[in-house]
């Protein structure tokens, strides 16, 4: 009754991201499961919701969305009376800088991250594959590099976005939590206000119990 | 005097995208170049601006923002009152629509058209070399099926994220321009609605004074 459907599996990285602000902001919401295992977000009720075929897709009423840091924006809009404020979007600098780092996240640190990812935990544990250790190497190097600019920018302010907690940290959680699994957790040892900035988001009550229903937790 | 700064290169996607949403708002600003075809962008002063060492950046007083989605969304909503509404942020449906087919751009249809471009007009043109006809091949059948879902979504509205043109149709401009001006910009033959949206899109005087700046124009 007046909560949203989320379409989805908790231990998808994009779903995992939406159900990080649901439980953020306290909102009422059903997690219907649609499942990448067997290809079900490639059915046609689900291509209904996301005509890209993936998951997550989110059903408010006759409004229908996909795209999880879309969705994500929208949860944290609807509900922001009643939570948390992670978009700040009744301050212009503000706001442009949780953009600007939400950004950063989905342009600069997903696509170093999400490879060795992919390469060390989903081949082998889901695909019954063997690792790539050239596309791990490559994308490590480039991770590093990322990670440099993170490190500049968290020593001189405590969460990404500023002294605030926002979106833009948040959004980071799904690939990290699963780098964390992965023979490469320790890269973050280098980097001693990242792994700070890491400690701090993870101890939040919404990041432990989404954490709960990934793999290898 | 009040106007805002942005650094980077008319040709360039990203500063392009920017500049379309200057010009649509109607905004004071400066065109500061800063060349890629000299690697100006890793200079000190410019990693100051962007620590990832890429164009654009943005100057507004003291506020510097970096990643071309970031920087729009700021100069959309700061010239909101003097300039076209892009973004519907007064509405949660409509804000909502935008942000799903921004993130399509950004998520579905950039990572497949990015690679053709690249190819078929940087590497020969820019770079002195061969396409790599393998790489342009398995990006097109990507980009069809991107295209199929734009062509059942503008079959249903005029634009992307509704009846209204926004900040999500003004984003897919600027590899779309580059890809016209390739051997393959005839695949948009297939997808009448999506050509209709591409035509009416250009024919906005922003959209013609941006292209202007861009090569091969
Ligand atoms: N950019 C999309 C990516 C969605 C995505 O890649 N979803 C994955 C699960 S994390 C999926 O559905 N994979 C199966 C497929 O693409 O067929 C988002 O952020 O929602
Ligand atoms: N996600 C970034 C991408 C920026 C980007 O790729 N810029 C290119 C020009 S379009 C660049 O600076 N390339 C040179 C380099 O990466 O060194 C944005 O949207 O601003």
């Amino acid at each position: 009754m007046g909560g949203v459907k989320l379409y989805g599996s908790p231990m998808s990285t994009c779903t995992a991201r939406v159900l990080l602000c649901l439980e953020e902001v306290g909102a009422e919401y059903e997690l219907v499961p649609v499942s990448t295992l067997t290809g079900e977000q490639k059915s046609p009720a689900h291509l209904a919701r996301n005509p890209f075929g993936q998951i997550p897709a989110l059903e408010d009423g006759d409004l229908v969305l996909f795209e999880s840091r879309a969705i994500s924006k929208y949860v944290l809009r609807k509900y922001k009376e009643s939570g948390t404020d992670l978009l700040k979007e009744g301050n212009l600098a503000e706001s442009a800088m949780v953009e600007v780092w939400l950004e950063a996240e989905s342009q600069q640190y997903n696509p170093a991250i999400s490879p060795i990812v992919y390469q060390s935990l989903v081949i082998p544990k889901m695909r019954g594959g063997s690792p790539d250790q050239t596309i791990i190497d490559a994308s490590l190097e480039k991770f590093k590099k990322v990670l440099e600019v993170y490190e500049a920018r968290l020593s001189k302010s405590k969460y990404l976005a500023g002294d605030f907690f926002s979106l833009a940290d948040l959004s980071h959680f799904p690939y990290t939590r699963y780098l964390m699994v992965t023979p490469y957790a320790s890269v973050f040892e280098s980097y001693p206000h990242v792994k700070a900035w890491w400690e701090d988001i993870t101890s939040r009550p919404a990041f432990k119990k989404v954490s709960a229903g990934m793999l290898g937790s």
